[in-house]
């Protein structure tokens, strides 16, 4: 299958240029001048398909490193599997996704990594591929780190947060980083205080704040910051390069600039949620809907600014990208076994199918450029976690990852309009967007056009990914 | 002339990839997968010439934003003129220099671009642009900034230092910003307080303290930091981007990291002498020797660390690119006029030949990455100064500007080895470079191959630059 | 006259401890363990009077270090002479002043000096010294600070603001701090940007934004941070110890906070106004009323939380004393001449009446401590500016000036009320004070008890004051 | 006894003045006007005793508010007794120590105190308090926790670092923390990162690497940084005020200060080994003596210009006091236990006896003023832990706690000269001293007079403490 988009604005990281794109298989080909006639060879004649993306945008498909496809928490999975998962993301033009494999104490690395590839094989419509979560950080896991990088499993994550879940302390995290800076690892972290917020939850709790908002409350800021600043300390003393996962909280935003500013290898992302939603509108929603919006780190409150310091941060890259955390329950028989204890309401939030969009419009507001938004959302993902030359960019030889986005369109989100991820509520219904996804190829193969969806299961396969392409 | 450059590795400033580039005529025709075999088309076989690539990287021309060729400066001219300037450069892979254009109080910002646009013309190896330089700022030099735009000419230039020269006071700096806000104009700044600095050069004077080194005891880090700190908060309240020229001193870097922290559009350049040279050891060379070294700022304390800092500041993009300040004085003549008098030594340094390779050092000791070398002195000035998708970056439609760089290549620079400027000595005599420029692109035309020179005087164009592309 | 003041607690810097004051003639003579029975010998049983002072505290007299009386300042002169000014000073519990002698360009230093030492002699009901204002920096005035020390004036004041009658250049301000720097001097500052003000005041006269309003407007906050900082360089430079006047921006404070954190002596005061008004109550108020507050630095927004920040500043030692900038002008025949022009408002506020009782307010609101509260008032200035053991301190040898507070007191603020300051109306109106000066002696003669006023013109001495005893 | 000290200059922390102080019993009776002839009654003829002070410094007697005579650690017992360590203290001008009482996990807080009170009782030479130590934080000793206030005790102690031994961890610290807040009691913190500290001396050891020198490797600067950190931030979320012991990174006093200068409620205190001795010279001592030096937190590199930043702290009052963390061990039988494995050396110094004379020989430098000695050492000690009025100053009602200090006398520190501590050793060994201790008050009672002893056991009275006197 060989495809031309001509016409368009070819938009990466550094600049936008007119320039049309051959796609020859499942790769990019050649950028060409716009006409495409190469000395006298007129390469439209030689194709199956012309796409004409006059007056439209020819970006790098979206990479969206933190997603959590049925995920086993709280007693419940995460509602959308590997199939409807990408599906959904594919709609929205992410075209590679990066999951979390997930060890637990006392359980084998490497049977949870070949436990995710099980769940994922043959099922995905996009490309993917995995972090290692280590939650039982022990001689073991320790040593099965090191055959990792050639499984192209190059980042894992640890997590101060969820003690006797998930949860290291920091002897672990000092240890696993040692062994990740030998390895060329990326250490990834979720920062937040877990046994200082464990006390705070159970107080509240048995002053009958039992409600969604009080997650919000419980889980302070001061404790996702602090928590930032161990992990930055502890990669400091280990040389270890450090990504902290979903930052919310502007103060932890001052102290990855701060470390940034003295050259420490320290990066962070943000998710839609912390940029759009807050702890008063949603989380404190009234009765129990505020448990559609319970993620953790949770949303902040308006008032202090966070939201508006999301997008500061994305600007000073002091936060480098967005990823969703994209974790959804449903409200039925998930969301609901937090009804009179918001300790029980399994975290997590759906955002796989709209973060292209979403951070689109912050290129409408003013927020970011068009330039950073394809940084944001696909270059630095790629570049952060080992895939650029295949992701992350249009370049020949580049996987043939490309949307065409439409900033003249438009998109509603919601049920019944454009939601094709598995849950039966949506943190973002209502969201109007000005711009729309008009094509997305996967490796050369059409998945949406004009509103209509072409994909099949198993034709995404797994990214053996390098080590990160980040580092100063 | 169409030309396929084949089997390098393209390096752009957020990645690197195996690719073909094909030149056809000045620009860019096209970006190919290796092999360049295209749907069939044999690209090879309808070029001009085959360049082979193999083993090299394949970049965009340098620009050296900050250049002073024959400008008249403490009753000297400085001694290249645009012709033996941008051979020089083109030498040394350099393929676009903004110089300044002078306006002094008292003469009309027309009259001064007109000079300069004059003695460019017809003279330049490669292609050229200008800054305007506004000494003297009124309500007439304020008007005629509204045609800087139309004019191509899209950032000015200000200086906090020099009193009765090229100074303007804060009343004046206040004005000129608002102005610049109001048109998109990107301001530049000399950073350095002026009045406060001539009163230590005139006690030291008076002391009998006159060796170059006391050029660098008068120029006190604390002048630098104190200017640069000011011309930010006249920027924040004008809402004026704001771009720093030749910062040398880390608590300058330091305020821009500050500024950039809490999201102001500031920037900061350095140059190679910041990163290489030092107070001591050159400035304080035995004898007159010194006077080699002197420009504004000055070379800086090694022991006080300021050139590491310089070098993190470049990492951490607090420093977001490299030019020369290439103000090129001899020894004789020119530099001896402050001989017993160091505050008439004429200020600069001539590095406009050997920035590329200077600054590709520092991607063998791992100071910077090799695409950050390529951001730093290609990517990030095309977009600073409005040339990006013309210069820049490796990608079609782009002018041809390319350079073959060989990794494994040799350059040893000094007098009788590589040097092309029209100087009697070189601040870098002696520096051996693992690294060499094979070959030269400028608009598709080979202007340095093989250690050949094939370029001649007037094929450089005017470049007319749009309004900054890296604002956020 | 010999008194005893007993059964009070009395109140120094650094804590609080039941004690009888002993006063004989001028000077404290003793402190005494409550009961005041020494070795058997009943001390009450031999002065002339013994004042009950059970319940209240005994604190050291208010040292005022910032008043204008009598100033001449846009063609009028401040409204209290050294007479009123000080009568007012002595009702509040002030009972030392420190008032600025003038020197303007082409003026004699020793002629100003000598003119403020005539217009005060025999007028004064408290002690008082001068501060010089330095406002024609030149080889004549530079040399007569050799003189200063020796005539007990150790602390001179230069204005970076009112280019044309007290400004002073950068290459002004270094000569003179290196000449403090070498004498001992402490270098006051008015730290704003005058010649970028001045445009920006220009300007929103030509709009037409002539109400007293747009005098806050016109002296933003950025202004006066830069000020701040470029005094901070220049005394970092020269080794001046540094005391900024009337700071009201929270961005000023965080830069001497800054260079305290490095070990700078760099010292900043504020004033009642700064912590209790605000830009948008009192300068914004309607009509023509907002000229009572035109001082300048001005008033600040609230809403951006300037006054909240000059409180924590006072708490965390950013800010080490409170004086009142004490310039009162009448709204009739004085204010009113800026009717359409508020740069035509002379510039002050009149509070040496109130400074004590307004900052007691600030304990009882919780802000600062008991013990801060004699520290920013009396102690810190007295040590400052070189008067402690005289001054700022109940311990014997010291000067006798003792104010009885009565914590259960109360005190309402305005004209018919408490009122002595020679202005038509008061910056004041309308405060009521949890709190009352109950007895005001000064040098052991009583001046204020039971709301009756005792004291006389010529009463207070000119103090010579010693260098600075608050460095580190 | 009735004693009057006469000729002297009185010395507090806010200023000096000459003055005579007289003592009746156990207290100060008043501070005279120097002469002592009150109202004409001659103070001299009337008392016991009249000490010339003329040429000397009359200070109030010394606080060590950090101390641990006879505390087991490490298989063995710090070497010094209540008596003796008392003792010691005397000879050296202290007259107050404050020690501290253990409680560890699953013993009872009650338990603890009383057998400290036990320890102490009738040994003592100078009056003596205790903070509590709680290492083990549970429902029984945060319930115990109620009446420590009416016991005297109102500071207690965590410990971030010695996990198995007096460790809490951060749900343990919030407990306690939010308990503090509620009482009044002030935090005192161990600020060490244990866990991940023991995991690089298992590494250092199992690396052969088992000298002394390692243990100051094995605490890195990093580990006690982050500790700070996070205690700042727990006591931010809590409101409890913080007291952070023996500080010895730069980098954790500008994690203070950062925390002072938003207004935090946060104190430090250093030690004179981190002012004086260093990592590489001590610590890295030849053979085993490096021993004598082993204490936590650990000497630190001088190359890194730790101990300059120290004395930076005291003079910017990032670091509020001076304590001893006095912990002595011999080397014969103590300090050898960890012959082969640093980490079995007893962690201690001895300087209780030294801490005035050391931190007077920084008056003598010009690191700090002579009125900074008195605050470090006495006022801010006593202020900080509730007891000024009795003890930290020089005033009528205080306890007789009098030093008599001769700047023009010498000590010369070492064993056979003027130790007195029960060790084999000093790590003061051959510092000699520009100063001396001439007389020793304690509530009135000679302990030390013209190098005599003249103290008895049981003097020493328990101090109850009041809530701290020094929050803002």
């Amino acid at each position: 299958m060989k495809t031309l988009i001509r016409g368009g604005t070819v938009v990466n990281a550094t600049g936008r240029t007119p320039a049309d794109v051959l796609v020859d298989g499942e790769t990019i080909a050649a950028v060409l001048a716009p006409g495409s006639t190469l000395l006298g060879f007129d390469v439209a004649a030689h194709v199956d398909r012309v796409v004409d993306a006059t007056g439209k945008y020819v970006v790098p498909g979206g990479v969206d490193a933190h997603t959590h496809m049925e995920l086993p928490f709280g007693g419940t999975n995460a509602s959308d599997t590997f199939e409807t998962g990408t599906r959904a993301a594919a709609w929205g033009g992410t075209t590679t996704i990066v999951d979390f494999a997930v060890q637990r104490a006392g359980e084998r690395v490497q049977d949870g990594l070949a436990a995710w590839h099980e769940k994922a094989a043959g099922n995905c419509a996009v490309d993917y591929s995995f972090h290692q979560i280590i939650g039982g950080v022990d001689a073991d896991s320790l040593a099965a780190m090191d055959s990792l990088v050639e499984e192209g499993i190059t980042s894992f994550k640890l997590f101060m947060a969820y003690p006797g879940v998930f949860y290291s302390d920091d002897a672990q995290i000092l240890r696993a980083m040692q062994k990740a800076a030998d390895l060329g690892l990326l250490t990834m972290m979720h920062a937040e205080n877990g046994p200082a917020i464990d006390v705070l939850v159970s107080q509240l709790l048995a002053q009958g704040k039992t409600d969604p908002y009080y997650h919000g409350v419980a889980r302070a800021w001061q404790m996702e910051e602090e928590a930032t600043h161990r992990a930055i300390m502890l990669a400091h003393l280990t040389g270890s390069p450090l990504y902290v996962v979903h930052v919310s909280a502007k103060q932890a935003v001052e102290q990855l600039a701060a470390a940034r500013d003295r050259g420490q290898n320290v990066f962070g992302e943000t998710c839609p949620q912390y940029l759009y939603l807050s702890l008063e509108e949603h989380l404190g929603a009234p009765g129990f809907d505020g448990a559609k919006y319970v993620c953790s780190t949770p949303l902040r409150s308006r008032a202090e600014g966070h939201q508006d310091h999301m997008w500061q941060g994305l600007r000073t890259n002091d936060l480098q990208m967005v990823s969703t955390d994209h974790c959804p329950f449903c409200m039925k028989g998930q969301k609901e076994l937090g009804l009179g204890d918001f300790s029980k309401i399994p975290n997590g939030i759906g955002s796989v199918e709209h973060r292209m969009d979403l951070m689109y419009q912050g290129v409408v507001t003013g927020e970011i450029t068009l330039e950073r938004w394809v940084e944001v959302t696909s270059t630095t993902p790629a570049r952060m976690f080992g895939m650029y030359g295949r992701k992350g960019v249009i370049a020949p030889g580049a996987d043939a990852d490309v949307v065409v986005y439409d900033p003249a369109g438009h998109t509603s989100i919601g049920l019944g309009k454009t939601h094709h991820m598995n849950m039966d509520h949506s943190a973002w219904e209502g969201f109007e967007i000005d711009g729309h996804v008009d094509l997305v190829l996967s490796r050369g193969r059409v998945l949406v056009d004009d509103d209509g969806y072409h994909g099949t299961p198993g034709h995404g396969r797994f990214v053996k990914r390098d080590l990160t392409q980040y580092l100063v």
